[in-house]
């Protein structure tokens, strides 16, 4: 399977999973189910499907399947849940201290924190022109959620309080970590994709069964407890939210492992464009400039990042110098 | 004279023209001096000053100078003048048709016909990166000029008539025509720069006086002939505005022979950027972060469009292969 087309299938599933969300709610911009609990299903989901996976291709194998057992290797897996789980978190902190809009326009600094702990933990070297692109896709997604301001009233920049810039700042660099170390664990070794896998969702869904008991304490088992919500309410489009990010899950996965985080960001990044244009259509939100704005900065950052350099400046493709032997 | 100096000192003077004007209103935003005016009398100080430098030229040089002095060659010089007064009637006729805001967004599109009528007409060759670079500089200061909206109302996309579009992009092709025109104009041969002004000003003189006089009698003489209110209110200020138009004229003229239409465009772009920027410091202007994404965005575009490619890919300087003649 080609990497590019993993990930426009991730682009479009990541850009369901907004609108679909949306369709689950009621009229009032209620939900029936719980959306806590759509994450724990998800990774429940992603482990099934792993293990079906890895029995079919144990089934398939004419030698036995390389599997790394050893504890040492394995309790690494619960690296990345740890991460995102502090990400969480800190989110939640930060958006006590800045506005929905400026949160969501910070949030666009982890495509450029990936790209330096791309090429600080993984030494992936990339050229001033792909470094470039990474600060164009940047700006490009900032420049399509900009509300601007009227004439009047314009939200002026730097408003927020310092300490949720730098809580953004410390949210940034802790997804791109996660997203690294995903990325590091699944190469490290030739084990199959699904085994890894198994051990990544194991940990996901112990660590997102912690989270839920935890909200139960909070909340002073208001609601009963955790499994008692796990169903209720579930209609078929709130199903389809959990199919459908538990899907998106397994391609980031894939692409970790067979392509890298760059790629995965772009996709995620063109999906929120995609999901953009495509609310129009579905929500009667007006397209703004800004939206087009971006749209065309990001499109000239993927063309800027993926195409070979000698079909941007119409040089010679650069040959290696074959030494003729059979001269003297 | 580096052509870098010539830019950048250009690009001081056209920003300065937007806050010398505005100093130069009473303080209910009116003018004691005719603004109709200024160019005309940009047109009179920009041939002076010419003719000053052809004279000191003429003195200095040892041998007699080049002045091509026949008609044919001549009358060509009124082309690019009569360019720019189609390029102002429409302008005024867009405005009509389109909001304020609207219409300087389509300003922008000037960018892209330069680039393209730069390639038709004068044969230059551009990379696919110089187009992407120029295609980000359009980008870029379309950004920085978004007003957006808030979360109520919102200036849609298309919101105007499609006679108005239609006009703006006419325009746009015109104002890039007669830079380019002027461009060829000035390269066609090896006259002294100084007659070669000498004759688009003079030409300019003309152009603008017919301006004045066509006022005049669309007016009524309401206020008079235009030769009394030549002088009248100029104040030190309003005089530092002729000079400053003047002064930049004489600066894109010696960019257009020495350097070319492109490098132009970025002058006057990044002069539109700085005067946004100056702005929030003289006329207490608040900082929206479009301006800030636009500013990065068309730095970038400036790096990607001149930086030479072996330093954005890291490749080899390219070296032209020597046929090595000695060998058999």
């Amino acid at each position: 399977m080609q990497w590019y087309f993993v990930a426009a299938l991730l682009t479009i599933l990541t850009s369901s999973q907004g609108i679909l969300t949306k369709l689950s709610q009621n009229k009032d911009s209620t939900y029936d189910y719980d959306t806590a609990t759509v994450p724990f299903l998800g990774e429940i989901f992603k482990l099934f499907v792993s293990c079906f996976f890895l029995w079919r291709e144990k089934v398939a194998s004419p030698t036995p399947l390389k599997l790394t057992m050893e504890w040492r290797s394995m309790r690494l897996f619960l690296i990345p849940s740890v991460i995102y789980l502090f990400h969480n978190n800190i989110s939640f902190l930060t958006l006590k201290y800045l506005s929905p809009s400026t949160y969501q326009i910070m949030g666009n600094l982890k495509i450029i924190t990936t790209g330096v702990l791309f090429r600080i933990f993984l030494k992936r070297k990339l050229t001033k022109l792909q470094w470039i692109a990474i600060l164009l896709l940047t700006i490009g997604t900032t420049t399509s959620q900009v509300k601007g301001c009227g004439d009047s009233m314009c939200e002026s920049l730097l408003s927020g309080n310092i300490t949720g810039y730098i809580l953004a700042i410390v949210s940034a660099f802790l997804s791109a970590f996660g997203g690294v170390y995903t990325e590091y664990l699944l190469k490290k070794n030739n084990d199959s994709l699904y085994w890894q896998n198994i051990q990544l969702y194991t940990c996901g869904v112990f660590i997102n069964m912690g989270w839920l008991i935890v909200g139960d304490f909070q909340s002073g088992f208001e609601k009963g407890f955790w499994w008692q919500r796990l169903f209720h309410g579930y209609t078929l489009t709130a199903w389809l939210v959990v199919a459908n990010l538990a899907s998106s899950g397994l391609l980031v996965s894939w692409l970790m492992k067979y392509a890298d985080n760059i790629v995965k960001v772009y996709a995620t990044s063109m999906a929120m464009l995609l999901t953009a244009v495509l609310s129009q259509f579905l929500f009667d939100v007006k397209a703004t400039i800004q939206l087009l704005l971006g749209i065309i900065i990001c499109m000239i950052s993927l063309h800027l990042y993926f195409t070979p350099v000698h079909m941007l400046v119409d040089l010679p493709e650069i040959e290696t110098p074959v030494k003729r032997e059979e001269d003297p």
